[in-house]
Formats: structure tokens, C-alpha cells, sequence
């Protein structure tokens, strides 16, 4: 149901049971909730970010209240018509878009208030408008620590975030998003507002729906706010940019160095050469950090209280003594440590800007890491003898962004043919080695067919049995994570 | 429906729409499955710990294997049959009996494999009838670490961890158990088993049925095996048992030493001086730490790969200096650590034996805790003027076990009329801070009236729908959890 750019993998149903948005029930739902913006659709809403899809919409509602979101619901159930919540938009599988004509797409950006920080309970409440960086932001300003990050940070709201579970790079130490919530408001389909916004670590009564929300992509309730865990603030970090062997290589060092540092590792980011290739090519200002232009790289980072960077320092000239890693720069300043993450974080913008045949977003067991690697390049060259495969990602949690790109002097378009076997096979590579193929980005439009063809039947059923039980009508995002779900 | 020797809140309701299992379908279960074992109902099945409730059954069945559950399930599904999990039988709200006649207990004490352990996958995957402290072993074996510790580990079996989602000692720094599950098996009330014993730290492929399973005693599907995240294992500990002026001092204590420390505080209990002096009592042997009886003391303990120890010693030391502490024992060798934890171990053993008017286990933010405590003993007090209150628990969490106990030389049961009372003055309190009447041992069928009291009514309601639809006629662990379940 999406329209694309380009092929792919993926089946898009929109239950054609369910009725277009008209004038005459936006005229309806204006007197029902005078307060709710309702906008013509516009490119801010339906453009994806990378340009590969064009979502469509009879409008854009922006309310300001979890009971105008109750509202637009109810009404919405009762007619039957589709509604996609909308949060940054920074999204890569196309759970924020459809090509469904008659939708009305629910932006949250208007409820963005920060309606608590208690540094004392170690926790802040916000409304699902609010950005990554300004719950980061309001944090430090509490002297606490919100330890998720991901690129998108700037633009991306707590409320997709939540939506899709959304990872990164502090996942190693401090868990996915949905292990940094205490509690959550959302609304139902039916426009039952559920109020648990608890500050607790502990709590037992009963069903767990948050995690049940939380990566559900929208389509069993929308958060609206979300109480937030806040962490101690680590006084001191280290960072450093290596150069190692290869997977394996990267791996033994991981696990060398969480014996003798233990937790206190933040991050772990995988990088190959193609990824900095790539940005010698479009950001020339950009300086490598080794020399010698090394196969495989690791950014790691330690934080603590205290005298976790002296113990990285320590740890790594072991390692470079064990023939672990080759090369290394250790950040002497936060300007250092800017730049090695810069590299880091303007891969994707690198990628971007080539312009990849297919991205992957996988994860596999860490034991199978290495063999993904090597099995999945030969797979890829099989199929695209001259392709360029950028490999990286957050390699301590198994999770890596496997890219294929065109050989130099070719784009995308001469690859189209070779697409949905590129992707089938990389794919079936990470099913095989027990791993998942979407370890971050969640299921949205784009993997729905990936969802059928690899879940546990047992698992799929259960999640159409709660899809029907709690969104009888199909009303939320439809299409989203899980096609032919029984409606009505 | 519960039998019980003291009255309390609660109501149990067991839909009468479900059928006794009769001898006529035991035999026909006996033909479908024949390696599971069928024992006739006895004491080690019926028998809460503490000695409070006998449960009923009308056979126990002892499955090997998750194929063997499933056609258990299956065929009770059909025939309308109850049936409740029984894991290591500890738990504390009559989740694993019921008092009504004619339904089966299943047991998983017969799927006891550690199916794998893999180090470098940081994962440990362990069928449901394996001890908790059998996963803490195989885990040190592996030279990792599988943090959660409760006074019951000897016994309590994951599959009732996970069900109920035990919580304990080592929450602040590591989380509830749910939190420690990469992966689950599990069988649904109509025989679908979920096969999804993944290894992975990110995996976004639909909605979490993990979460919702784990956390939900056994009501909506059956958990046989699951696959737990192992974590580095500290080389370094430090162990000390402070005197402190009160509850609020404890706090400010915490916040002070998670900003100098970090994450590396693994515990934080605190305690109140009634517990030591029942351990005086029946446990004359085991010496009080601390000089001139405290009214409150914490036991704190830092964990890291190194330094930690010292860094905790200097700040006590600061503590100390600042009023915040007024006296300290360290720990200084493995046996004086073991010494300090055998006394906050033991302190529910000391409970038992004085015999509770009234337990509780809540939790509230920990900026309300302080005033939880000096209210709870008012209200108390007002309603009971001789009880002894002995109120502990992991105060990092904001988890209190705050238990009323009877006068010396007075038995609880001439306190017989003043339990309900006494309950729902410390929910009401607790529920009006924000907290939780269940914070770590779940609602079983004790707390099935707090649960529709307190719950948001949006929650309740869609728990009810995510019972009806997983659990259509109502089998499984029936009573549990909720009640009113609409059924079939």
C-alpha cells in the first residue's frame, strides 16, 4: 500500500473494510474537539526521511490533551476509520506512512510538555512530543542521566520512540527504550485512556501492558507520555577509536574487556573501512583517527563515577600487547571525544548520501557475529559481484547495519533486479543463525512480510489474537507490523 | 475461594462455567501423554509456605516436555478444565492454590534441564522447574554473573520467577526478573506453544508477548524454558551495615552515594530494629552488628571490577562526617559479608516465626517513602495501639515489607477483627502516594480486591480484554489475577 521509489520486500493489506475520513466527519470531530488542530496534509507528514516513500492522508490532527486523543479515537472506532500516530517522523520502515487513501494521521507534536523531573525519585514524566535530546537535555539539567541515543535524537519524540522500542548505542549497558520506562499514558482504539504513570521500580499488579505498547508501532494504543527512569550521571568517561582484526577480533576484545572492567562499558560500535570510505568521499574535513586506513574499527566508550578512563588506558595497552587491536587513539579531550563520535554518527549520513541498494538492521547471537559476516558478504557477492558492503553497528549487542551499496561509477537504479534477493538472503542468513531481522527499527510497513515469513507461528498468532482483542475495527495504523489480522 | 485460617481482603471468584476433571478424563489424558506423570493430590502440591491456605486439586499432573504441556493444555482447553502452574511453590498471595474442587495443577518441577550455557552469548537458556539458585551457579560456573537473589532461591523455580516476576535484593542496580529474559517457550490455553528462546539484546519484530507472559501468573499461557541474560560477573565487593536516623536519612544516603559511586551500589535494604530484635529472640546466636540496638540500620553493598570498595569505605567515611550515618560495620573478609546478609536474610524467617497480624508489600516513589512510613505507623497505631511494626525491604527500590506483628505475649489471632482494617488503611495510604500494593509478589488470589480497587479503570479494562482473548474459557490459573473475567 506504500508507494516506492524503488522495489523490495514486503506486503502492505490495508483492510479495505475500513471507511475514508470525509469533510463531513471532519466537520464533526472540529465541534467534538475544538481544541485539535486538523491540518491539510502536507510534505512535513508524508515525506519519509530518506525520500523512499510517500505516505497520504485526508488530514493531520494535532491535539494537545490525552483526552482529545480519547475523542479522536472514539469517534474514529465508531466510523471505522484509519488513524497513523505520527511522532518525529525519523522512522526507516514506514510505520509512519501509508499510501491508504482516506486516513488521518495523529500528531503528537503538540503535546510536548516535560510535565515533570523529580531527580529524587530518579524520574521524569513526558508528554510523547517531547524530543530524545530535550529529555537527555532536562536530565542534566536534574543531574541525572537519560542514557538513550540515537542518531535521530534532535528530531525524534518520546512517543515513537516508545512506539518502536527504539535502540542504539548505550543499549549495551542501559537496555532498549522500553527498559528505561516506568510507566505510560495511552489510549485504546476504543478511546479508553489508560493513566499509569507510576514512579516505581516495583510494581506487580497485573498485566504489563506498557512492554505491551512499547514496540507495538501504534497499533494497539497510542502513548501519550511516559514516566521516564532517570540514572546516576557518570563524572567520568573514556573513549577510544581501535583498529582490530576483524568481527571476531572486535568480539574477543569485548568480552576481554568486560572481564576486567565489567560494566562500566557504554558503547561498542563496530565500523568498517567502507563506512569511512565513505565519508573521506563526502566530508573531506572529516580526519581519520588511525592511520593506515584499517579493515575493521571499534569506538568504545567507559563511563563511571570515577577512574573508569585510567582502566580503559590500562586494559587497551593490554590488549594492543595480546595482538587484540593494532591501532588506537584514546579521546585526551571532549573535543577528541566529539570527533571520534562524529565519525561514528555521520556513517549514516555517509550511507545516506551514497545511496544504498538495501539496508539491513539485524541482530544475531554474538557467537554467530563473525560467521553472519563473512557468509553474508559471500551471499551479497553472488548476487551483486561488485557491490560495496558497509557493515556496521552496535556490535555488543549482536546488532549491525549491514548496507549494500553500488560499485563506484553505478547508482542504486542499475541494482533494482537485484534487490529483493539481496535482501532475502542477508535475511535468511540472519534467521538461520537464530538472529532477527529487524533488531531495531521495528516491523512497520516495510519487514510485515519478513514478520510472516520468520516469526514463530505460535508467537504470530498470539500477536493477531491481541491485535483483534484490542483494535477489533483495524483502526490503528493499519498495515503496520501485522497484515491479515482478523477484523471486526 | 481460598481456604484460609485468618480472615484478610480479597475476593476469589472461580467461574462455575469450568468443569471438574473427572477420572474418566484423567485416563484419557494418561493415554495421550503417556510420560507425563499423573499423582494423586498431596501435601507438598497443597500447601502454602507459611502455612496460611490449603489448596485443592484433583490430580497433579508432571509433564517432561513443552509438547506434553501443550496437549495438556489442548485437551483441558476443550474440556472447560482449570488448571494451575506450580512452580517451586513459594509464593506469597495463593497464586499456586485455589480451593476449588475439580481442577489440575501443573507441575513443572519435571522440566528441570539447563538446555544451555553459553558464555559468549552472555545467555543462559533453563527450562521452568530449574532452581534459582541452580542459575546463579551455572552462571558463576560460566564466569558470569545472573544477578537476581531472593530469599527463596533455593527452591523458587524460574518458571514461577518469571510468572510472577520476583523482584528482590538486587533491583536497583539490575532490574526485576523481567528484566533479565532475553527469551521465552511458553504454552497458551488453547496448546499453542511460542517458540521464542531468542539470544538477542534487540529484537523489534512485533509485539513483546515476552513481557507479557513474564508478570502474569500464569493466567494468560504457561512458561517452560526460558533464555536469561548472564552479565559480567565483579570481581570486587563492598559490604556494610550502617545505623542511620531514619527513613529519610537512608534516602538521602543513597542519593549521595549513587552521585559519588555510581551504579556500582548492587543493594541497599533497609531495616528497622523490630526485625533484630525478633532475631534476638529466636535466634540468639546471631550477633547484632552494630553497638546500642539503632532504630534503623541499611545494609548497602557495591559491586564492580575493581576499586569499589574502597571507594565505599571513603564514602561512609564522608557520610559519617556529614551526620548521615552514626555508626559502621564493614565487612572485611567473606565471612564477616556472609554474616551481614545472613542477618537481613533472616529477618523474614523471624516474621514468620512471630506470625504477622498483617504482612504487606508495597512500593511508592522514594521522595514518599519517608512519609509512608510515618503515616502507615499512625494509622496503625490508631487502629492496633500495641502492635509492633517491623518494616524493611529494599528501600533503593522503594519496596517496603511494612508488617504488623502483636504485642508480646498476645497472639494475631485476638487481632482477627482488626486485619481488614489494618490492610486497607496501609493500600489506601500506599495507593495515595502513588505506589503499589503488589510491588514484588504479585496479586495471586490475596490481592484480587486490591487489584479492581486500585487499578486505573482503562488498565483493568484491557487486561480483561487480553485475558478474554488468550484465555477465552478461562482455564488457566483460575481466579488469579483477576476476576470477573468475561468468559467463553
Amino acid at each position: 500500500m506504500l508507494s516506492r521509489d524503488s522495489g523490495g520486500v514486503g506486503s502492505y493489506r490495508l483492510d479495505m473494510t475500513l471507511a475514508p475520513a470525509t469533510p463531513a466527519f471532519l466537520d464533526r470531530l472540529a465541534q467534538a474537539v475544538p481544541a485539535v488542530r486538523i491540518d491539510p496534509p502536507s510534505a512535513r507528514w508524508l515525506e519519509e526521511p530518506r525520500g523512499k516513500w510517500t505516505g497520504q492522508a485526508a488530514a493531520i490532527l494535532r491535539p494537545s490533551t490525552v483526552e482529545d486523543v480519547s475523542t479522536i479515537l472514539r469517534m474514529c472506532n465508531e466510523a471505522g476509520i484509519g488513524v497513523i500516530p505520527y511522532g518525529g517522523g525519523t522512522g526507516l520502515v514506514g510505520g509512519q506512512l501509508t499510501s491508504a487513501e482516506g486516513v488521518l494521521v495523529l500528531s503528537l507534536d503538540r503535546m510536548a510538555t516535560i510535565r515533570a523531573s523529580v531527580p529524587e525519585d530518579n524520574m521524569i514524566e513526558v508528554e510523547a512530543g517531547v524530543t530524545l535530546q530535550a529529555v537527555q537535555q532536562a536530565a542534566a539539567d536534574a543531574g541525572r542521566l537519560f542514557p538513550l541515543s540515537i542518531a535521530s535524537e534532535g528530531t525524534a519524540c518520546i512517543g515513537g520512540i516508545l512506539g518502536t522500542n527504539a535502540g542504539g548505542t548505550a543499549v549495551l549497558r542501559y537496555g532498549n527504550a522500553r527498559d528505561l520506562v516506568l510507566g505510560i499514558e495511552a489510549v485504546l482504539a476504543d478511546g479508553t485512556i489508560i493513566r499509569d504513570l507510576k514512579r516505581l521500580r516495583k510494581d506487580n499488579t497485573g498485566y504489563d501492558l506498557r512492554h505491551l505498547l512499547i514496540g507495538s508501532e501504534g497499533t494497539l494504543g497510542i502513548i501519550t507520555a511516559a514516566s521516564l527512569r532517570l540514572l546516576p550521571r557518570p563524572a567520568q568517561r573514556g573513549t577510544a577509536f581501535l583498529a582490530v582484526d576483524n568481527p571476531a577480533g572486535a568480539l574477543s576484545l569485548l568480552h576481554k574487556l568486560h572481564s576486567e572492567l565489567g560494566e562500566v562499558i557504554t558503547a561498542f560500535e563496530l565500523m568498517h573501512r567502507q563506512g569511512l570510505d565513505f565519508l573521506a568521499e563526502f566530508f573531506p574535513n572529516m580526519a581519520h583517527p588511525l592511520e593506515n586506513n584499517p579493515e575493521w574499527m571499534v569506538l568504545v566508550e567507559v563511563s563511571a563515577a570515577t577512574g573508569c578512563a585510567d582502566a580503559l588506558q590500562d586494559a587497551l595497552g593490554a590488549a594492543f600487547e595480546d595482538g587484540l587491536i593494532s591501532d588506537a587513539v584514546l579521546a585526551q579531550s571532549e573535543a577528541q571525544r566529539d570527533a571520534l563520535w562524529a565519525i561514528r554518527e555521520t556513517i549514516p549520513e555517509g550511507n545516506r548520501m551514497t545511496g544504498a541498494i538495501m539496508s539491513h538492521d539485524i541482530s544475531v547471537p554474538l557467537s554467530q557475529l563473525a560467521d553472519f559476516v563473512a557468509r553474508g558478504n559471500e551471499l551479497v557477492r553472488a548476487i551483486a559481484p561488485d557491490a560495496r558492503i558497509n557493515c556496521f553497528g552496535h556490535v555488543g549487542d549482536g546488532n549491525l547495519h549491514y548496507n549494500v551499496f553500488p560499485a563506484p561509477g553505478r547508482n542504486r537504479a542499475e541494482y533494482k533486479e537485484l534487490q529483493d534477493s539481496i535482501q532475502r538472503a542477508v535475511h535468511d542468513l540472519t534467521h538461520e543463525l537464530g538472529g532477527s531481522v529487524s533488531a531495531e527499527h521495528g516491523v512497520g510497513r516495510f519487514k510485515v512480510g519478513d514478520l510472516e515469513r520468520y516469526s514463530d507461528p505460535g508467537r504470530l498468532r498470539a500477536q493477531r489474537a491481541i491485535k483483534a482483542a484490542m483494535d477489533p475495527n483495524g483502526i490503528l495504523n493499519p498495515g503496520a507490523v501485522l497484515s491479515g489480522v482478523p477484523l471486526g
